[in-house]
Parts: C-alpha cells; structure tokens; sequence
C-alpha cells in the first residue's frame, strides 16, 4: 500500500499551491497529489479561452512542471473515499494511498437552479473548471450567433465581454438592479455597466429569469417580467457550490452553506485533515460571519497557510478571515474592489464614513492611454480603520486593488495612508500631488475631523 | 502690510501638497502661496515634453485651480529674504507678507560641475524645472541630430528614451558601470540596458566625461578613457542640489550636502518655519543616514505631513525617513524598486537574504502583451524584516512598487507576505498560483529556514 507524508486531492490553484508551500518547508516529506482531470486549466483565465487566447490549450495551469521540479508526486486519479480511523484515500480504480496529513482541495461546481425550467435543453451551458466540457461547449458556441449570459457576477461579466470580442450578439441577464451588485456598491457597478454597453452588450438588469424556452435546443430566455430574449445558446454562470461531498462523507463537519468546516489553520476537525481552497469555510475579515467568496487568490492564500502548518503549528501563520479583494478589465478598463464595499459597511452596522476622489492614472493627464481613475474608500469613522474601497481606472487597478488590500489586512488606518510614502512615475501612476489612494483618505479624513 | 497665516514659498509638488493638505486641516487659515514661475510643471512629465507628449504646455501642473477651489491665494513673486524675528518674507518687488507659519519650498537646480570645460558652450542643456528655459531647449534640440545625454540617473534614461523616440540619435554617458546604478542592483540595471540598447540608444557606461569639446557650438564629449562622443547636442543630467541660500541667509542650520535641516515634522530649526521636498534634509529610513533622494513623490509626502502639523503636532504624523521608491518606464516594460538594494544592504552592513522569482505579470502567460515580471526582494536575515526590493515587468510595475513600499514602511517581514491575500486577475495582474512578490517572499523564506 503505497504511503504518502501529505496527500493532496485535487490540484488546481489550492491544491498546487498548498504542495508546493508544503514541500517548501518540509522538504524531507513526501507528498502526493491526485486530481481527478488529465489537464488543469487557470481557472481564471476560463472566460478568455473564448476570445483572447486561442484556446483551452493556452490556459493550461503549468503545475505539472511546478510539481516534477518541486519533487512532488502527481497521479490523475479520482478520489472516492476518505478513511479517517486507518488514514487512506480510496480511488476509483481501487488503489489506496496511507496518508499522514490530508488536504481536501476539490474546488466546486457550477450552480444549476433546480427549479429552472429548459436547463436540460441543447446548448445550455455552465462553466465548469473542466477543459473537456470547455472545449466541447467552445466549438457548439461557434455556431451560435445570439448568446444569452445568465448571471452577472464577475464570470458572466467576463464571459459576455469575450463572447461579445468573439463577435457573438450577448445578452447579460442579472436579478440584482446591477451587474456586479454584491461586489461593488451602484454607483462604482453602473460605470463597469455603461463600459459594457459601449461594447455592444445588452444588459437585462433587476429581473430575474423564470425559464429556458425551447423544444430540444433552447432559442430563449423568458424573464420574471415576461420580456422574452432570444438565444442560440444559454450560458448559467449563477454561481459554483463547494465540493464537499468527500469530506462530508467521511463524517467531517460542514457548514450550513455546504462548505468544510476549518479553523484559521485551515483544518477540518480532524487534526490530520486540512481543507482548502472553494471547497473550505471561509470566514469574512471585518464581519466575522461565513463568506461565500470563491476566489483562485483567496485559495492560495489558503493553500499557503496550510502548506506550512502542515507539520507543526505557527501561531503568526493563520487565516485571518476573508478579505473580498478582486479585480477585472474590460478592453482597457480596469475596476478593483478589497474589502467592505459602502452597501456592505451599512448593512452590517458599521459606523463608516466614505472618501472619494477622482483623478488620472498618469500625469501629466494628457499623456496617450491616461484613464481616469476613481477611488472610494469605506473608513471606520471612530477608528480610521480603513474597511474597503473600490477602484476604476486603467489596467493599473489589480496592482493598486492588491496594495489597498495590504492596508486592509493589516489594519491600516487613515494615518498611515495620509502619511505614506509612494513611488509616482508619469507613465505608470498617478500624480504624487493628486494620487487618488491618498486624496480620497484626506477627504474622509475631512468629514471624520468635522463630523459631517 | 500683508498677513498670512501661513506662507508657502514654492508651488512645485511640494509646495502644492503642503498648502492644500494644511487647508484641509486648518480651513480657517488664511494660506498664501508664492512662487517665481508664471507657470510650474509636473516635474516627473519633464522628460515625456521632449517626446510622448506635445511639448510644456501639456505638462502643466494644474496647482492654480486647484488652489482657488481650496480657497489658497497665489502670488507669482520671487521671495529674497526671511525674517525670522519680524516674522515676514520679503520680495523682489518690494512686497513684504508677514506670515505666522512658513513653509519653505524651494526645491532645487541641475548641477553644472563646476571643472567640467566646455560648460558654456552653444547647445549644453541641463534640465531645470523652469518652463521658459525648457520651451527654448526644445526648440533647439529639434534641430540637432546627435544628443549626447551625460548622466545615466532617471532623468537621464527618460530623457534619453524621450529623445531617441522623437528621432534623434542618442547616446547615454554614466560613469558608473551600469546606468540607474545607484537605485538599483546591477544585475536588475543590466535589464534596463538591454531594453534601451534594443531601442537604438547608446550607452557609454563606466567612463566619466573630461571635458566637453567645441568651438563655440557643442560637437563632442571626450570621455575619460579619451574616446569622443560626437554630438550636436549635450545635456547635463547630473543630479540637482538643493535651493536652500534663502534659508541659510536667514540663520537657518544646513547640512552638509547643502539641505536645510528638519526634523520628523518637518520643522526646521525655527518652529515655525517649515522646509520640504528638494531643498528640505532627508534621513534614510534603514540607515538613518543622509539621503539624497529627490523625488516628487517623497517631497509630496513630506508636505502632507508638515501642512497636518503647522498649528498642532500629531505625534502619529511625522516623517518616519525617506524610503526611495522609484518607478520608471521604456516603452511596455517597467521597473521599481523601493527601499534598500542588495548593494546597499551589504554595503550598509545589514545581514540579509535575497529571494527571487520570475514569472508572468498576467495569467496564463499565453496572454496578448503579457510580460516577464521579476521580483527580487532583500529580506533581513534575522528579523525576516523586508527591507527593499526591485521589480521588473510591465506597465502594472509602478503600482507593484507600491504596495512593495506600503509593506517596507509599515516594517512587515516574510510572514506578512506570506500570509498575504491578494487579488490577481488574468488580464491584470500575475496567477494567484505564482505571484511573484509571493513566491520571492517563499524563496527568501527558504534561505532562512535552511540558513542558505
């Protein structure tokens, strides 16, 4: 019976990242991981196999090499058993691996309402992490000519952007009032919106969908208000739920939600077992109530902690919670969010006030390709603490979005905003004397020291 | 005999800041700015007029509105004297303000050494922040082919890339072996050769310049290792000293290296007058040793926090010490450093480690435009402090630099990077799975658990 120091299960963005932190601190051990798909794609970089790469073939995640150069075993092998009195995994074709420590990264899976009438008809589609599927659903869209998105979170946003590159009619069918409506407060939201319109996609907001028309093929998407819109092809990208079933079947504590349960080590009540990744509890950072973030950054983020928890404990090495920070283009716009957005401070009672400010992304402003770039911030009134914000501007939005991140989860506070140091360059930045990070933190500062 | 309560002399970046950061506080002062220029520039742009952008009228720093909106009144006057026991500063004209507070920013002006023959020939430029000498320079460089840049410091690549871009034939002087060689390692400065050499522009590295040659007209440098740069053109981009006589005539103490000295709160000897950006004393944030950094966005820093402390001291807001942090671009490739170098770092006497990676500034690397990103981060080998780091990639480096700087000037060690969340997007940013601030983070990591 083959023995292994970690097992790992599963092996995208989580489970690679978490053996390769593992091996890194423990290089003595051995560790195996088994993933069930022959290849594993970028999970993110899913939405743009449909346009701006050729292909699932260019989004090949390069965990293979990472793996072989790392000293880690690799085998395509479904789990279907976990053993936790005898330690060992069973897999499909019968063979058993002994573990001593366990990480369950077995991701998730598109959501399919049971109640929505059509799901079953030819060409609707989900988006799986699951290049086969991709691939098949890939040369069946060619053919289509109006394709309707369902959802717009950041997938069915992304996805109708490439479709729409593709030279496909897209239509994006969101039930919250805005597309991107739990990420971004409205107003930050209606700007990605009249981006995408610029574009050429329609968007069917604030009604949700009652059913999917059509004999064997679907032609249609009819609305909650009754409006019918015409469709070749219907893509569901209304969310993923965590793949838990292993875990939960070996008698491991989930979530109400269906998640693993873990602690801020990332593991599961079973000392031995650690769970990671979109299959794992999370945690928000601010609210301290469950997340349903599923994020490839916020796995790894996982996956490195448990990686190096694996063997013995490290009291500065834990999960803080979950801090939202995501990010997107469309064609040359950039739009970041980390943290509480302005809806989300004001649901969950925090006292807050808001700074803003709006400025260029390079400087002078007339300088070719300078974008204007907004930033809001969401800042605990009494403490300064800065809760969140939200960023529009040009393709430098993910790096700013990560250094307000950094701020964020380590409890920054308008202070230190106000008094930091930063690095401008004409081409690259903002202007130091106008730089919207820091403008948008005096101007809270300005209503925290007159009340207003 | 006008009264201000505070008067700022000086209306660059730091000036600028200095004056709306201390009416954001102090909205019932009656602030006055004066400055000698009919108009200021954005003093990063200055290299971009020679070629991105259509010349100084596009590089103006937008200060005037900006001072009207705040309600700041601005003369254009230049000050020669200060009296600190009458409390007033006097002015060509004749005018005189007494002022309650002073902030001096002067800021500073090319150096011309002093030996150098041939200094005053037809067509040898330096590059004041002086838009009327700069509208002229310009003109006459349009009718030079040859343009020798003596200086391989910033201003001295930018202008040079500038240059080459608007058609002319270029060739970068440093007497260093390397260009930019005292911002960053020489191993990260031989990547930025390469880009500009690939662009067509010469360098002569590691041979300082004897003299000048030419009748009355420029037509040549003569090197120290007697090789001669034919060019119809010289500029002179050999570093700036500070204007500090206006403070030294009125008593104020000076440095050696010529700045006017202050402490944390930028206050100089006199408490109530103040000194930032170029002119003001800079003490590195490591080695708390003089520096000479002279950079738009720390003078911007320093003016926040002297205009938040002109009438009351926070003791949360002071100067911690100057941390350079730099970014630059040459066509699609950027690069960053923020903090101490490898050279400086041993040099200084800090034990330290390095830790590298190189990867792909968007995910998956197969990506349009996606470009090389190399992060080389110096790590304090006992405290696993970060002290400096340099980034290579492309034009999402700048704001990489920052979030770098946010991490070095809030003294976070490995463990925060490594227990770091971060946002990534495929278009935007590096995979989650190997972001290279991460993974640098993981390899210094290493060398210190392996002592390596």
């Amino acid at each position: 019976m083959e023995r292994a120091d970690v097992l790992v299960i599963g092996s995208s963005a989580a489970g690679l990242v978490a053996a390769l932190a593992g091996k890194r601190v423990y290089s003595d051990k051995k560790i195996v991981v088994v993933r069930k798909e022959q290849k594993t794609l970028v999970p993110c970089g899913i939405p743009y196999i449909f346009g701006s790469i050729e292909g699932s073939d260019q989004d090949i995640l390069p965990s293979d090499k990472m793996f072989q150069d790392a000293g880690i075993e690799l085998k395509i092998q479904e789990a279907i058993e976990i053993n936790r009195s005898e330690k060992f995994c069973l897999f499909k074709d019968g063979e058993v691996i002994k573990y001593d420590k366990l990480i369950i990264a077995t991701g998730s899976t598109p959501k399919i309402p049971e109640w929505l009438n059509g799901k079953g008809l030819k060409n609707v589609f989900t988006v799986p992490k699951d290049k086969n599927y991709l691939d098949d659903m890939s040369q069946k869209l060619k053919k289509c000519k109006r394709i309707a998105v369902i959802g717009g979170g950041f997938i069915g946003v992304e996805l109708s952007d490439e479709l729409n590159k593709a030279g496909h009619e897209v239509t994006l069918i969101e039930i919250l009032p805005h597309i991107l409506g739990l990420a971004f407060d409205y107003d930050i939201a209606e700007r990605v919106e009249s981006v995408l319109k610029e574009r050429g996609i329609k968007l069917k907001t604030g009604s949700g969908v009652k059913e999917l028309l059509g004999d064997k093929q679907v032609d249609g998407v009819l609305l909650d208000n009754e409006e019918t819109v015409n469709a070749d092809a219907v893509i569901l990208a209304m969310g993923y739920h965590p793949n838990s079933q292993l875990a939960q079947n070996a008698g491991l504590a989930i979530s109400q939600d269906g998640y693993i349960k873990v602690d801020e080590y990332l593991r599961t009540e079973d000392p031995d077992i650690f769970a990671i990744g979109d299959c794992a509890e999370k945690r928000d950072f601010f609210t301290r109530k469950p997340s349903r973030t599923m994020l490839a950054a916020t796995a790894c983020a996982e996956a490195r902690i448990a990686g190096m928890n694996l063997f013995k404990l490290s009291a500065v090495k834990t999960f803080i919670g979950t801090i939202s920070i995501f990010s997107t283009a469309i064609g040359e716009w950039g739009f970041g969010v980390a943290g509480l957005t302005e809806t989300t401070a004001k649901s969950e009672g925090f006292e807050y006030v808001t700074g803003t400010f709006e400025g260029m992304d390079k400087h002078p402003g007339t300088l070719p390709n300078a974008k204007k770039q907004t930033v809001k911030l969401v800042v605990g009134r009494e403490s300064g603490i800065i809760l969140g914000g939200e960023l529009t501007g040009g393709l430098s939005i993910g790096e700013l979005t990560n250094t307000l991140g950094f701020i964020i989860q380590n409890r920054m506070d308008l202070n230190s905003i106000l008094t930091a140091q930063i690095g401008t360059h004409p081409l690259l930045t903002a202007s130091p004397a106008a730089y919207p990070l820091l403008k948008a933190a005096g101007n809270a500062a300005m209503k925290i020291m007159f009340r207003n």
